[in-house]
């Protein structure tokens, strides 16, 4: 031997070509066929893994010009589940749902995430797996577990960097304490992110440059662009909380600052700000109260909060160029007051060629886009070419 | 026949096995098989393709451990040349350069682009066709042309969109003038996406998450995010001429609006700034030599100027999180006293875990930033797996 040999591990491909399947669309041999270039044997081969694995099934056949119809084959979302995990401050969600998104089994409670790692997963194992039993699925169905934290995230870790609202938690191995007991990958990213993209995975699949604002307690961005969610080089992108607002007051902001966003138009901050008119309220959720009970003060607080975030936004999107921008968030339950704010100042201080074809819109998804968030990461991370290659290799 | 028949196009893979090739280093048949999983035989049969093409050629044996030692096989380079044209608002730059952006011929000269796109673009072809003599190569060596222009581009069809210091440009279809000469393919974009990807394709290459900032006449942002310029949904992204500075003064501005960043830190900014001083002065290059000479009320206002630009960076730092900031463009010539006012304020203003490895730099490959980016563009788009895999199918 003049070279070292290796043994090929696997006939490349099988994953690439399940890519072209996961729309759900019904596909013949010969679709498969020509639109990879592959021939048809090779074709077949390949189908063939993908039955095998189950994750692909037959689909009955295809409309033919004569003789035997051909057969189809389809990506079959039931395959397997995923676990998604939304933790919030004060409050969690979860899901079982299978790999398109669909939702099996759900549970909402109210838990502390300062309580710490450890409590708050040992009770995510326990919901984990009441809904996997709920969903009638057996925990080797499980194929991954989606965790977003409200807090910044090493996303190739999972691990927490410094979060400010989260004791306990900072460089926490939250991969490593929920394998202990779910022993499948576990994907971690900041809540923030997850909603833009349970609200790009289920809403806005073809529209390639979005951008999710979360105005609540605090205010993030999360960010899609060319179709794919950027986390910038520490995971940090996206954290507009500090940013000093163009035109805005010189209030101090809880992190030493002065005139950030957060103190100029968060939850709290309206709050604030309708308390010195006379309104005692503490939170967002109490000056949404307030606006749905017709108060025209809290009304016009939030509109001007709105107004903020646009002076914001607008440099956002002259700088990103996205084509929707969705708001969600506690406070976005105020309804078309925040999103006029928002328009009125995002188009003020935009490029014509960037705001023409750009929608300012509310959430479609609410309090579940960042569940559906975690499920779009879980089963993205599983169904990936490479994933798909190692599972029928 | 039951279902409808294709012959194979092509054995699929030579493509992206190319892709492996394209650093540069010499590697083995063996190499190859182990990374990517395919057979001895296939990899044989795709490297004959690729040799066939020119792209790859031998390039010496390996080390071996007893016996024959295996051949390598590396790009070449040299195989095709390309195009990079630099086009701004009264100079053009033009160079042919080999696949990997080494100048083999370059040429600069004064070039109003208000003499429009005929005019303009005849003059390039009779430069890019000397040019192409001088380095010695035939025009059937041409593989692209790259170019880059000083307003919005749409990148997909390279046509200007209402550019608002090119008359008679929008819309105009650069590359259909420029192939009826040069009959390859032709990119087209605006000037400071090919200067980020000039600087990033020559000095940063391994870093993923870097802006360019352009500070002169006008003032933009080119955007490299997971490795790739982003351009956002109708190309504008990176305009920050005309967003609002945090914390500055409400001075109006050509576009309508007070408080831009252009009215406040541009070239002709600063010159009208000493100008009220007492320092006659009209452009950015006038600030600069008055520095250069040692003017004290130039350097502050270069300084002030920074502080500006940093004001908007630091809203640009929140939302991306890149690791390098390349500061560059006619004003960037001041040196220290413009990179110091941003660093001051990007820090200021920016989350310590966005900020922590932040380099805040200025640019390396100076005014030859943009002719590096086109050729960058023009080679990568004929070395992409599609366009390799197209020329040897």
């Amino acid at each position: 031997m003049d070279e070292p040999t290796r043994a090929p591990s696997r006939p490349a491909g099988a994953g690439e070509l399940f890519q072209l399947l996961r729309d759900g669309r019904p596909r013949t041999r010969s679709d498969l066929a020509a639109r990879t270039g592959q021939t048809r044997s090779t074709i077949a081969a390949r189908v063939d893994q993908l039955l095998a694995s189950g994750l692909v099934s037959p689909a009955g056949e295809a409309g033919s010009t004569g003789g035997r119809p051909p057969a189809t084959f389809a990506f079959r979302p039931g395959a397997r589940v995923v676990l998604a995990v939304d933790l919030g401050a004060t409050h969690a969600r979860l899901a079982v749902t299978d790999l398109a998104g669909s939702v099996l089994a759900e549970h909402d409670e109210q838990l502390a995430i300062s309580a710490g790692p450890h409590v708050v997963l040992a009770r995510v194992v326990e919901i984990g797996e009441l809904l996997l039993e709920r969903a009638g699925r057996p925990v080797s169905d499980l194929a991954s577990v989606g965790v977003g934290l409200p807090g910044p995230v090493e996303h190739s870790t999972g691990r927490p960097v410094n979060p400010p609202i989260m004791p306990g938690w900072d460089d926490a191995d939250v991969p490593g304490l929920l394998s202990d007991h779910l022993p499948v990958p576990v994907l971690v990213d900041n809540d923030v992110n997850l909603m833009a993209l349970g609200e790009h995975a289920t809403q806005w699949p073809t529209v390639d440059h979005l951008l999710y604002v979360k105005v609540s307690t605090g205010i993030g961005v999360g960010i899609i662009s060319d179709g794919s969610l950027r986390r910038g080089a520490q995971g940090a992108a996206g954290d507009l909380g500090h940013v000093a607002v163009p035109g805005g007051a010189n209030k101090p902001c809880s992190c030493g600052n002065t005139g950030c966003l957060e103190a100029l138009a968060s939850g709290p901050a309206i709050a604030a700000t309708l308390t010195a008119l006379g309104l005692p309220t503490r939170t967002g959720a109490e000056v949404v109260a307030l606006v749905h009970a017709g108060d025209p003060d809290a009304a016009r607080a939030v509109r001007e909060a709105g107004r903020r975030i646009g002076a914001v936004l607008a440099t956002c999107v002259n700088l990103l160029n996205p084509s929707v921008i969705v708001v969600g968030g506690q406070v976005a339950d105020a309804g078309d007051h925040l999103l006029s704010g928002i328009t009125e100042v995002v188009h003020a201080r935009s490029l014509p060629l960037a705001t023409q074809h750009l929608r300012i819109v509310g959430t479609r998804t609410g309090a579940a886009a960042g569940v559906l968030g975690a499920s779009a990461m879980a089963a993205g991370h599983v169904l990936s070419a490479s994933a798909i290659d190692a599972l029928v290799g």
